[in-house]
């Protein structure tokens, strides 16, 4: 365990459903690319108001993965 | 799009259920006063506990609208 | 009121579901020790990742009770 | 309670007295257009130096009301 | 000067040319509704990116003004 | 001197009066429990309002102490 | 729009000439690897002395694209 | 007035009183070699314990002076 | 793993040697008295000066331990 | 270089120009009293208003410049 | 020089040995995809505990390199 | 001690070797003009690499003396 090390990206996942909902999205988007994710922080929350009711959430995550050895 | 000016606004919507509910609430709150708004932004999540159990969740969120030219 | 003094410790709960019932899990985890739990602030979201899924969230609050006199 | 939703306003108070003084007659300043004040929070504190001596203290507040629902 | 009450608002302003002409078009726009406006602080800048340029500017002040005694 | 480990608490005092005595209330408060303290430093200051005046202030401080070898 | 997935990267721009100089530069060294680009955020702003003179300006920005789905 | 340049300075008072006389002793002891002080900016308050009381408090200003043309 | 829920306290442990050391002799005070130590986190780094040469480190810590269900 | 010591001394310059100027302007007012300046950081930008107009940008910078050896 | 645009990444190293070492490692694993890398800053520095001692450092590191033109 | 009046300066000193003794750089290169040195304080941790290796540490440090009274 202490010989790893990780990178961090930073992506935004939108969801009209809830905030748990995005961050999901933007995990699941990062799956194409990414291999070996261990963790997420949440480092923003926004949202989209169209017609006076919120359109969709964003929220952007710091997500963590180990490098290859 | 580029000529627009934005103002933004700051209100904390309280739910029993739900971050996402108090959001709506304080924007739900905000629409009676204020036109156009475009995007809200969460500054702030807290909450009262009584008996153990919480009672309602208090998000602040900015809330940001286009000024009428 | 104006009398009272609060003490504020900090916890992180942890749930498969949803960063409310992290919340929820803090503060039952807080009740078997401390009295008089009034209100929480959340200070920080995270989470891990197990085969590109969210294994389970962890929501950091702070707790504050009132001190007896 | 938990129906409440609270606008909050952010303005400095002036004193050549005290902190305190300064944030008295920023909450007395808003109560001329503001209903249902309930909480303010310090957000900064300035001054003015003139002759090497303090002229007068600017404490900044953060002032919480409930909306009329 | 030791009796001003300040109030400050935040605006975001746009523009194609530089952050100095967005914060232009902020305190031009808060112009038609505020008096006796004596301050500004800039608390973010951001902007659009169409075809790999600028498109516009956006840039976010709190303004500042005295409130009428 | 270098021998010395320091825990620190947060607590918020409350006091009708000034802030010095909010955070002198909270000492007292911390001193029923705790011995050998040795420093504080405030962390925010709010304060409740009712009838457009204020009601009391609330000062948060961490309280350091050292521990006994 | 509520599908879209944004990833965030961080460049520093040089420019003798001024800050909207040097985020057009870190756009441009940006363009050529990523597509999709839609928004910027400046996170800091620091330059080079020399001879008494700004030699040049360095700005860092969050660039954010939209993910290919 | 637009040809000012301000440099500022950071002092820490102590007193044994209130927040606001560890200000002044802060003013008074940077008037014994700058001149020409117009405006402080609290950044940070501390103090010393001693048996269970406040044995002094430490506020720290930046001080902001004009240099002489 | 999922059911944890961790509490975190702060300390300052201090050291003639080193940062590494200071922090160690914190973990080593806080083991005296809380269990099932997971993680920590510095705080702060500061120290004392006497003659002109470093006294001694002061690292505080935030420290995290599962609390038994 | 790895023997440089940096001093960083903290202006504001003003300028009814640009950001820009506001900087060269404190930079050449260092540059009095200082040698060797290596590099700056901008800290804040404020500015006046007046007939609704801006009447000159306040940048603050830190500035480092070479201790002699 | 004032034509580098450098891109930031963002890395953890983990060491058992101090927190020099874990920036080594978190450089050392950069090097295998990443050219120039010309300077890093510390964001974070955390680490475990097993059985009363430090596990592993782990320093969060920003490592900036240039652009190939 | 109650009487004390601290300045505090910010330096930045450079080592091949370690964090510590970029500190210990900083001030003894301090100690040429300044007398009275009390205490630092760490905000900043940077480094340059070459050649895939850390070529030094800077390590920016606040320093507070007592003025002579």
């Amino acid at each position: 365990m202490s010989d790893n090390v990780y990178k961090s990206i930073e992506l935004t996942g939108s969801s009209e459903v809830s905030q748990e909902d995005a961050v999901r999205k933007a995990i699941a988007a990062a799956a194409k690319t990414v291999k070996h994710m261990r963790w997420f922080k949440v480092t923003g929350t926004r949202g989209h108001i169209e017609n006076n009711e919120i359109a969709h959430w964003q929220v952007t995550v710091k997500i963590g993965f180990t490098l290859d050895n």
